[in-house]
């Protein structure tokens, strides 16, 4: 059995910055924003966001559940392409209205496009060009065998 | 002179994920969130949010600018702090709304409470208790010194 997880009530700035309480702050739709990064690489995987539930699921099982703002669903990555996420480190920000986690996964990828990371192009700074850059070289899998016809969760 | 950083219109979702366009997406209040990692260690040291204006000075000068949502101003990364964010690099995820930074900071700290990251707690995964554990042991700066009277940004 897991105990259950629980969330503190938010009372002083203290508590929530300097405590031991777990008081996470959800917006105004029940979200909170989760960075996630490869614990081998330090590198930046995606960004997602969680609801009360998939953040206490991540916590009691150590694999990432996210909300999925596309399909308004519980998100339990990797159900689909296999790529689950094993949760190493799960961090909490100073206001605790951010979370971070450090997870292994299988294969090096993680992006529903097919690259290792969802940030796998850059914007140049400075003067000049601003025109998107392409840091990975190629795909990791090919997006259409793992996803079949499910819907792009992208959002214009 | 710095070339002026243009937005172009997100039009396919294979421009968006698959193209050389910055498009970025904001959401309803007019911010992207932004994930910040110290270049020399891959650590998350903050997540914070951009509008258009943030986001553009933050490509055209190569120094960090965020929105702050509590103070609802431009927020120029240490201006009162001293702690400017370097940008070695700015990535955009597949879906161009969320973006990363991997910055330089001076004197290695980064949190308004002292600390280094602003994800100085861990939550304990798996079984038995979920209080946070300190990751940090020590403050890297006085923020009393720092901010003086200032107001603390954190919201309950």
């Amino acid at each position: 059995m897991t105990t259950e997880v629980e969330f503190q009530k938010r009372l002083t700035i203290e508590q929530v910055e300097e405590g031991n309480d777990l008081a996470p702050k959800f917006d105004r739709d029940g979200l909170i924003v989760c960075v996630t990064t490869a614990a081998n690489s330090g590198e930046v995987l995606m960004v997602g966001y969680m609801n009360q539930e998939a953040l206490k699921k991540t916590i009691s099982t150590g694999e990432a559940h996210y909300w999925s703002r596309s399909r308004q669903v519980l998100w339990h990555k990797g159900a689909t392409s296999g790529l689950v996420q094993k949760v190493l480190e799960l961090r909490i920000d100073d206001d605790q209205d951010a979370v971070w986690l450090r997870v292994e996964i299988p294969g090096d990828a993680s992006c529903h496009v097919g690259y290792r990371s969802c940030f796998y192009r850059s914007v140049p700074t400075g003067e000049g060009d601003h025109t998107l850059k392409f840091e990975e070289s190629e795909k990791m899998f090919d997006p259409k065998k793992v996803y079949g016809d499910a819907p792009n969760p992208t959002i214009l």
